[in-house]
């Protein structure tokens, strides 16, 4: 099972290096990692996502707590939140492929950012199941490289 | 001055504690990191965005290169590339402020994946410069929180 771990951290040296070395001697596997700035320049958010099942969630929130540079964690069970990432695909591109490429982009809602004589540059976003969906729908085609971020998340208003 | 390094490694457990515990020990400034599977999923991709001058890069990739979970470093200097992250920002909401807000994030593209009474959730793609104009642009109306995730940068077809 995977958990989204939202950590708030002081936006110092070194923080990432005793966060990630926590993780590793824990033997907590991350799947998915965003690092990125708030609305407050002191303070970043990790976006963490881990494999295990809820003993593991509850022993990784418990060891996060304990580090001075954790400001807060939050996961989201039981809340309603949204999940995104972002994958840019560089996908071979022929005369007779062009078009279909094209449209597959447009079904998923990609952004074309690139196209050249041989490839295209694709910016694709959504949550993880969505991503590996438009990489598996242009696979056939060729798929040069392939860059994602980790995903972030957010809870949704209240009603 | 920023500089974007591509790190490819091999999927395995304790790489990022290493990486960025070699950050942290030579002292080199972390920007932006972004973490991802590849098309193989024996490799993940880190997006690396480090601060400082000519001689930081050169350091940084050399230390980069000596580790053995390291299969490529490049950097894209002199390289005709595009680079994207990714932002949710929770944005506060008033019936007379909401049509002004569906404005501006209709002029920066950006997409409305939550919408409450009091708050709106908006999902914007771009490069950093691009992101921050956007919370800039949207503060005066009064942010919730704000994720994002670090860049990720591909090189663009050759012409």
């Amino acid at each position: 099972m995977k958990h989204t771990i939202s950590v708030l951290v002081e936006n110092k040296f070194g923080v990432l290096a005793r966060i990630s070395t926590l993780f590793a001697a824990r033997g907590f596997n991350i799947d998915s990692l965003a690092v990125g700035e708030t609305e407050d320049p002191d303070i970043s958010r990790m976006t963490i996502v881990v494999k295990g099942d809820e003993s593991v969630l509850e022993q990784v929130m418990k060891q996060l707590n304990k580090l001075v540079d954790v400001i807060k964690v939050n996961d989201y069970r039981g809340i309603d939140y949204v999940e995104r990432g972002l994958a840019l695909v560089k996908i071979n591109v022929k005369n007779n492929t062009r078009d279909a490429i094209m449209k597959t982009v447009g079904v998923f809602r990609g952004k074309i950012i690139d196209l050249s004589q041989t490839s295209v540059v694709v910016e694709i976003t959504g949550d993880e199941e969505k991503i590996e969906a438009f990489i598996d729908a242009v696979s056939s085609y060729g798929i040069k490289e392939v860059c994602r971020t980790g995903v972030v998340a957010l809870s949704r208003g209240s009603k």
